[in-house]
């Protein structure tokens, strides 16, 4: 089943308590920036009588609550779980507040790596309240190995790459589609993880399937994404240099080949970041650095280029922004935006350039 | 459950049907060379009337039959799938013969992804006849995600690599194992393929984790392994330019952290090998070139270098194997041989001599 299929109704209370900020909840974060008429209300005891806009900075008067009871107040039809711990399990404290919103008859969405329609209690309560559970990581079962279908394809294949996890390539791929799509351009969109599921309605956790299908799973959303646009634009995951996550990134990369790759970068950020520091001892790459790692791991099946920057300047000013953008571009002679802050029209411009070029190439 | 649990005593009817031969039956060559006196027979009609060594080239009287009847007169007490078909799927023409094996009484011992023990039809055979069912990729729940607690080892580790799949990178460990120890090295060995797994009785398959946690299983087979040998020796799989697999090899390289590499690669092959032609498209790097991809790609987390070359000669003659050997050495300055054919000898000492330098170096 799509994970992701009859979620374009659901009202969401989120659930991101002790957690929710532009850093440490992505899913919750995502939720909001790009379904906001659909968020009723977050749960962070820390943030409690606040708007999401007071403590993300955009997302308007959505109010941030203690308590399900007034998460339930603001009439949500599901919880969303609204973070990825790292291994993917459901942490206990947050374990009663699923039984309650389920007894209350909300459905469930997850993104853990954990199923929770798989957990005996969880689903009994869903059972019992009429509720549904709806796992964003379930993949589908018969996956293919992937042998280099995505290139058969007459799209454009984008795929952002990044330096580091969580720096906004899922969000620099749907920015650079509305610029796109403003351009008159036809754009599919694969997405990757849970949080792309949930804002596309469709899609699959390549970071869930069984390794030796990582690079499958993407051929199998190139192939379809690839129906619908004349680019198809890949959500990517991870980073090459990162320890825990580099398999998803690299099986990515081959089972799309990409033609050309946006690589997303977070400005103030110079090693692998995690909330208990366990990677402090990976500095991150610099931007050159990066794109060659990228271009000479694609180089030997795919060539591809990185044909733009996407820096994610959340933690300066406006003018030390700026400035990032423009060392950026000095620095790989690339252009550069932060997509959120300033419109991903460049990245836009410089894409179609390149669809132009490969149909010329190919007439 | 360890997978590999209570295999010590087994006597195998190997089922390879169609397919033994030195390319295209990795486990059951591998239990051919490896477990010899546990190997009562081999099926595959092809070559009924034969002895093993007729097939492959060592390996003694061992008969191949044609049946399942003819392997049973050879008393064995398990029967093994010899083969991992791209997919991982029982083929539906063998499950007769598992059915059979089963009713009569043996054991199942399998390394495919699709689980034989989770078949219901499969499941009540053995239950029936008191046969027990050992799913070799079978991993254990509650892996972690990788967080370079390897680096923490003092053993020096070592990952074989390669330049494609089915080079012999796990024989190229077993080989230097053996090396090693005549030196009175001791030495830990990390089986992270469903055949090293048959072999050392432990390990977890890498390729069947989710991919999120592929380095964090190898991080723990590293950490264990540590424990038995002042050298750890990581099975390596895929290829870091293989479209398909890409994502496990990247995965185990962040996971072991190794401090030094044996690039294995077949002297004869110019494309990514395969049955059905599938990766014809994706030549070879050169060894100088996949050299400086695995230095490249592990420089900016735990550099590490190439220290050998383990050539598989098996399609040349001895001089064109020793040819091949001198001109890899000449490319890559790095010393070079066949392990299986040559003995590993000469990987041996310089791995003694990287470990020397290390412990000089901590010193």
């Amino acid at each position: 089943m799509n994970p992701g299929a009859n979620l374009g109704e659901a009202r969401y209370l989120i659930l991101a308590d002790g957690h929710f900020g532009p850093e440490s909840s992505k899913t919750a974060t995502s939720a909001v920036r790009y379904l906001p008429e659909r968020v009723a209300a977050v749960i962070d005891a820390r943030h409690a009588g606040k708007t999401v806009r007071d403590v993300l900075g955009f997302g308007g008067d959505t109010p941030v609550v203690a308590s399900v009871e007034e998460g339930l107040a603001a009439g949500p039809t599901a919880l969303l779980i609204g973070i990825a711990p790292v291994g993917g399990e459901l942490p206990e404290v947050w374990r009663e507040i699923v039984r309650q919103t389920l007894s209350a008859g909300l459905d469930l969405v997850s993104g853990l790596h954990a199923f929770l329609g798989d957990d005996p209690e969880l689903a009994r309560l869903a059972r019992q309240h009429g509720a549904t559970i709806h796992d964003l990581r379930r993949t589908p079962a018969g996956l293919p190995v992937a042998t280099g279908r995505a290139a058969s394809t007459a799209a454009l294949r984008v795929l952002t790459v990044g330096t580091d996890c969580n720096v906004g390539k899922m969000t620099a791929g749907l920015e650079i589609r509305h610029a796109l799509q403003a351009r008159g351009v036809r754009v599919g969109f694969a997405a990757t993880g849970q949080t792309g599921i949930l804002v596309e309605g469709w899609g699959t956790a390549v970071d869930a399937v069984k390794a030796d299908f990582i690079a499958g799973a993407a051929e199998e959303l190139v192939l379809r994404a690839a129906r619908e646009g004349d680019v198809v634009l890949v959500e990517g995951q991870g980073s090459l240099t990162h320890p825990g996550y580099s398999g998803v990134t690299l099986g990515l990369m081959h089972g799309s080949l990409p033609d050309a790759m946006i690589l997303c970068h977070p400005a103030s950020r110079t090693r692998i970041f995690n909330e208990q520091g366990l990677y402090d001892w990976v500095p991150l790459p610099s931007l050159s650095e990066a794109v060659g790692l990228y271009e000479g791991i694609m180089r030997p099946v795919h060539p591809s280029r990185v044909v733009g920057i996407a820096l994610n300047t959340r933690e300066l000013t406006e003018a030390g922004a700026r400035e990032a953008i423009a060392t950026a571009e000095r620095e790989t002679g690339l252009p550069a935006t932060d997509p959120v802050r300033f419109g991903a029209d460049r990245l836009a411009e410089e894409l179609m350039a390149a669809r132009g070029s490969r149909l010329a190439a190919r007439a």
